[in-house]
């Protein structure tokens, strides 16, 4: 079983969870995107739905739960970090303080489509997707020990996906963690300040100065922010302020739906299908100033691996100003990238 | 020129450096570690003084400055993310301020042994390349202007190095970044609640607990952090409390080298010479409470890609305890693993 650890100078906490180590060996074995034969073995793959495990939720027109059928599945990680079973109590430790690994780990199988991509998705099908992770932060949100969830959606070996087939990862946490805690913390010092969302007034900012959008309507945007981490970091967000994404309406998710397959498709193009972490913050649970936090997806390129410097929070070197990540994405039409974007 | 970039709402740092993307490609290029030819164009070999630049500093016991003849050679990066020359006043930009990229990114060559690792070289060796950190920090700490250091010593592709010779990069900041203020701001805390360096603490405790030791004397202790983010985390220090490292005297350099070198060679016997990332954590210049803080170098196993749910200071699953890596990091004798460590 795992457990949380607490670092003993930052309150940093880490997940140990020897019995993951499992799945990542196993992972290397069963997933081999070039072979022609990997479907056959793909726990995600319409028709294998037992390897996957029991689902926790299902967008299925016709057919019976856990069967064939499905446009959006989601199912408990085999080998989860965390469980909902487990205890969030301290064990006794001195400095050196340790919690049960209570929590959730789930993975939602994104498409039944082995090779969809986003950006070649239909809108409709981006919608499915991002429907099953509200409906499970909604049903996971009535656990009142839940204090914040995470979604990651990663894309490529560069970004230690373990398996070829389009999924994501949902993690609810019994607390919030640093790096959300940096945002919520920022932006609620904003708040106090100025009466203000800090994202509402960065998107005013960046209409006015139209350098870093790439696309924007009265209901949605897509941007390069100003201190782009890497070269290509997009952000997607709704226009009308919303704290917590579970909070999005089903004709929000449309609209959402609509932008991030644009923008996907964009990024498709202009990099090649670039290997990618897809990363969703959504407010805490009962966050103390709902107005001052902004819900948003943070697109992130993988062009390469995580130099040093930049591990875990530390500086980031960007060789590719968002100004100019911005014209090359507004370049792209209809998928096909208009000259190769450099980087 | 680059910029140095705050985003709107954490405070998090970045820098923008258009020019530095010319170093990436050019590096692409002249890295062949497997070529046999590769010394012959690697810009950090004896003999090949002016590809790497003007040196600021070198421990060279006979020869002429820019010379052959050097054992660790300190030179300005060709494409610095900083300069001195730049300013640090903000440009008028409303909330997405930036300022001018003040700093200094310097390249230390640790070695003219173009295969040298930490594990196979000798403690002297070791040392020189401590020696030329602690030197470096000590003029830039003239500069007034300057907040923080960071040096970070990258091994293989997987940790981003773009030169197989071996070299690490120092860094200068303005500014004490965010991810280290996290360390200051824990670690003052803790000081004003009991008095005590919580890592003089935690050693302490390590020492006690004694699953967690690689090995530890009077000077100097290795060992895996309890929250260890990776596996076979492995962080050294001394235990007389230093804030900076920049105040070590040749003395202490020298048991450090010592102690990281046997560490290192552990490391690579257990885990058949991995990509690394050494990072040297010390005191920002001017701290506070010098006796909250303790001087210590992380050394990050780069066994994988960051995954994207632990992208830029996220949430780490750890699939090793570090009792486990202590235990066979115990075992290794001579630089040979007895047994293979399971990962």
């Amino acid at each position: 079983v795992s457990e949380l650890r607490r670092d003993p100078v930052t309150g940093r906490t880490v997940i140990v969870a020897p019995e993951r180590a499992g799945a990542i060996a196993w992972a290397r074995i069963s997933s081999s995107p070039r072979d022609p034969a990997a479907r056959d073995r793909c726990p995600f793959c319409d028709g294998h739905e037992d390897w996957a495990g029991r689902e926790l939720l299902a967008w299925r027109p016709h057919g019976l739960p856990n069967g064939p059928g499905w446009q959006v599945r989601v199912v408990a990680n085999r080998l989860p970090a965390l469980r909902v079973e487990s205890q969030f109590a301290a064990l006794p430790g001195g400095l050196l303080e340790s919690l049960g690994g209570l929590g959730a780990h789930e993975v939602v199988i994104d498409t039944p489509d082995h090779d969809a991509t986003i950006g070649r998705s239909s809108a409709d099908a981006v919608a499915r997707m991002l429907w099953a992770w509200r409906e499970r932060m909604r049903d996971l949100r009535r656990d009142l020990r839940m204090k914040s969830f995470l979604v990651v959606k990663n894309v490529g070996v560069l970004a230690g996906a373990t398996e070829p087939h389009p999924h994501s990862q949902l993690v609810a946490l019994p607390f919030v963690p640093i790096h959300q805690d940096d945002e919520v913390v920022g932006a609620g010092a904003y708040f106090r300040r100025t009466g203000r969302c800090v994202f509402c007034d960065v998107m005013a900012e960046e209409i006015s100065a139209d350098t870093r959008v790439i696309g924007h309507d009265d209901s949605t945007m897509a941007f390069n922010p100003f201190a782009s981490r890497v070269p290509f970091e997009t952000w997607v967000t709704t226009r009308v302020h919303h704290a917590a994404f579970e909070d999005l309406t089903d004709h929000d998710l449309h609209v959402v739906a609509v932008r991030l397959q644009d923008v996907m498709a964009r990024l498709e193009a202009a990099l090649a299908d670039p290997a990618s972490t897809l990363l969703l913050h959504s407010a805490p649970v009962g966050i103390d100033e709902p107005a001052s936090y902004h819900w948003h997806i943070e697109i992130i390129p993988r062009l390469g691996p995580v130099p040093g410097l930049a591990w875990d929070g530390g500086i980031h070197i960007n060789t590719v100003p968002p100004e100019k990540a911005a014209e090359a994405l507004r370049q792209v039409i209809g998928g096909e990238a208009v000259g190769a974007a450099r980087i």
